[in-house]
Formats: C-alpha cells, structure tokens, sequence
C-alpha cells in the first residue's frame, strides 16, 4: 500500500479517501455511516466536489483506520488550500443552532433566547459569540455565498476562455452540487434575503447577483461562439439557474435519482434549454 | 359598433375587453395605468389567462367609458362562471394587509397588531373577520392553490387524452403564468408552509402535490407515447415545474422580455427539457 498514486502525480483529497477507501473494501454506505453523513455528501467529498473541515477529515481517516500520511494530506500546502477554515470552537455549534431555529420559524420568529435553548447554552454564553441576531444571519448567509461564487469562478476556470459552453457547463454542475449539499443555507438565502439589513444585505444580494453575472457571461460567449440558440440568452440563463437553486427546496438525495445523476441531469436540461429556441408567443 | 363579434360566437370576458379596447383606440398602456394594473396584467385578462373581480371588470368598464352589456358580460350564465367569487366587504383589504406583512417580517414575526395597523383598522376588527392569524395564512394560501389546481386541471381538459404533449404544455403555461401574476402568494407557498399547522398544512401540501402529479401523469403519458426521451422523466418533471415556480421569484414583467414571451418560453424551455437525454453522471 502506497500514500501516492502511482506515476507521481499527486493525488486531491478526494482521491485520497476513495483510493484508501477502496484499498479496504469499504463502500461509500459503511463509511458515511459511521461518520454520520449521507452517502452522497462523502461521494461528493472524494469527488473533491465538496470541500471538507480538518475535523471531518479526521473522522474519514479514524473510521478507515488510516494514518493521515497514508492518505496524503496534513503535509502538502496544496492540500491545505483544499481545506475549509477550521471553525473555531463553539462558535459554528451556535451558528448551527440559529440556522436551524431560522429555519423552522423564520428570522423574525426568533429569539436569541429560543437559539440559545437550542443550542444548549445560556444567553450570554450566545452573546458569547455573536453581538445580534443580524450578525447570526449573515454569518450564516455570507460565508456560503462566497464560497459558491469561489466555486463558480474556479469551475469556470477549469475550462480555456474560448470554450464557453464548458464553462458554463461547469458552472451549472457547482450550482447544482451546492444546492444539493447545503439546503438549509440555501433555504434561508431564499426566505430570509429580506431580513438582512442595510449594508448586510447589500453585501449578500451582490454576491447572489455576481454568481447570476458569472453564469450569464458565460450564456453570452457561447451564444456569440454560436452553442446556444436562445434568442433570450439572460432570461434563459436566470431559468437554469433557478432550476439547479430549486433543487435545495424538493431534491432528496435518497430517492430513485441519486446525487451524481441529479447533477448531471441538471447540466444536461440546462443546455438544452440554452440551446431550445422558445417558440415564441 | 357591435356588442358581440361576427358570425354569432360569443366574446369571452378578455375578448370583450379587448374588442372594447380597440374599437377605442386605447392601447394596453393607457387602460391599465388607469385602472392601477400592470399593462401585463391586463395582456392576461384581455387573453383569458387570469380570472377578474367583478370589481375590477367595472373599473376596466368605467375606463373604458363602456357599458357593462356591450362588453357582453353580466347576462351570461358562462360569464358569470368566468369571473372570480365576489371578495365580501372587508375581509379582501384585512387578508392583503396579513399577505403584505406575512411577506416582510415571516409569519412568525408578524403579530395581529401589526395586520390591524396595516390593514388601518382596530385589532378588534381584524379579529371580526379572522379568528386568528393562522386563519389568515391558510385563507391565503388554500384558495390560491386551489385555483392554480383547477386552472392545471382545465388546461389539459382543453386537449384530448391521446395529446399528452399538448395536454403538458397547456398544463406548464397555465403554471408560468399563476407564477407571474400571483407573486406574493406564490413566495409565501414557498417560505411560509412551514407555518401553517396540523390540517392546514396537509390540506395545502395536498394541493401543491396534486399540481405536481397532475404534470407528472400527462409527462410519463407523453414519454409512454414516444414524445419525451428523458429517462428520469418525474426528475425532468419536477425541474420543469420548479423552473415556472421560480419566475415569482425574480421575473420582473417590465423587463426586456414581456409577460407574453416569458410564458412561452418557459414552455418552450420545459419542453427541450423533457425531450433531452441527460448525458448521465
């Protein structure tokens, strides 16, 4: 057993865990059980679509029995780029209580005392972390909206500039890889958009806006290289954007369509829609 | 000047209307400012596309400097059946004042003194009506789906049973245009079912289901029948439908691409969709 491929190219973090993974006979079903995620977020995970935290790694190489050298990371700055900012302490614990009671009751439904029972905690312990409500919220929303658009950009980038339709097909798959594995998130960014205030929100709506621009600049470098036939390229592109974000509201990833498919359905319809010509009224 | 067309075929209400309209002279623009409508509204009405209030019909009469019998309505049975129930007094004005504070502040985060202040009358009065705001949310949202129900329902009638594509596409425009029209409504389907309680909440997740299943049957009769390719034909379904479902979200009807056109690319778009072959993962 080797900690490398062989011929010498590295291997991402993803491929690391699949080939250690593999080299024990272990599924995607065993493992993410009993590291307590679905299978198809560690599917997401080592096909390097999902970015992972220094805890969860550590919970991948404990369940495989590994050494993490073995599985190639923790020594390789490239590696280390790949990894989410480790949370620090209690902080995200809270956070993570506050999306939840976001969730269920709605912004102005919560109270900082209702987010601190849920996340067993004293008010003050709450206060702790976060000054307001306000600063929970786009704590919640901001950091994943950039996130997307770093995905975004970096998707589109795998591709040469004048190759527009896989750019924007890349696009289109981060899109659809996000809202699949971040539903609560994206949940809030639909229903509680308009309960950030002032320059928050600003700052949010931008960021939602920059990720519509990256994909319609796209839209529109391929219909002018003649792939897309779409007379109305921008309408068309904020459909298909909205199809890959409805995903987080209805798609259950233990149904008949799993994680893999849905997103590449979800590249596929896209394109066809980019390349449809509306009839018209 | 006639009150109904040649050749002894009865107008329609929208087709009335227009007749009206254009014997005048009056373009959509000037009738629909007028009556304190979009000009894509009154497009709707004029094409039968959405039902109108008594209400209104005499404000587009009145606009019009017409009378109600030379539009032809008012003394025909199937014209009565067009027209929207007759809203009772106050209680239209008190449930919009709890739709416009639903959709601003949550479900949650709106209290009965809140729907009084905005609605300009006493806490007392709001409660003569409703006998509490839960009241108010699902008489928001039931008749609402209920229509959209009955409109899907129609659309595929107007096409016989061995037409499942033409039956599907009546049954997608019918939900582009709900979509388009009844913005508030359709974001507080969307953020506020979770609000709703116990009976409520099985009644209106009963009816959006039903929406989905009616488009659901006339897809898998139209890939039975050869005309949809696309293997995960319920998944092709679902993106469809949430596609026309996001256009309450954003689509702003005096952008570059009218109400009209938007229809009838969502369509054309649901269409390419579900004649596509996904490339598969």
């Amino acid at each position: 057993m080797t900690s490398s491929p062989p011929g010498g190219a590295r291997d991402t973090i993803g491929q690391g865990i699949r080939r250690a993974r593999n080299a024990r006979g272990r599924t995607l079903e065993q493992v993410s059980e009993e590291i307590g995620v679905s299978p198809a977020t560690l599917s997401l995970i080592e096909r390097d679509k999902v970015s992972v935290t220094r805890a969860r790694l550590k919970e991948i190489a404990a369940a495989l029995g590994a050494d993490p050298a073995e599985l190639g990371w923790g020594t390789d700055p490239e590696h280390e780029a790949q990894l989410r900012v480790e949370p620090e302490s209690e902080r995200p614990h809270v956070l993570g209580a506050a999306i939840e009671c976001f969730t269920r009751r709605g912004y102005h439904g919560t109270s900082m005392r209702e987010i601190a029972q849920a996340g067993h905690m004293s008010v003050a312990g709450v206060y702790h972390y976060y000054e307001s409500k306000q600063q929970m919220l786009v704590s919640a929303l901001e950091p994943a909206m950039v996130e997307l658009r770093d995905a975004v950009v970096a998707a589109g980038q795998r591709h040469p500039e004048d190759e527009p339709e896989k750019r924007f097909a890349a696009m289109i798959e981060v899109l659809a890889i996000f809202h699949i594995t971040e539903r609560d998130i994206a949940f809030l960014g639909g229903s509680e958009l308009r309960s950030l205030e002032g320059a928050n929100r600003e700052r949010v709506v931008q960021l939602r806006r920059g990720v519509q621009h990256l994909v319609d600049a796209e839209a529109q470098a391929a219909a002018a290289a003649g792939a897309f036939a779409n007379p109305d390229i921008l309408f068309a592109s904020r459909m298909v954007v909205n199809m890959c974000v409805s995903l987080a509201r209805w798609y259950d990833p233990e149904g008949p369509v799993g994680p893999d498919d849905a997103v590449a359905n979800a590249v596929a319809y896209a394109l066809a829609v980019m390349k449809s010509t509306a009839v018209g009224a």
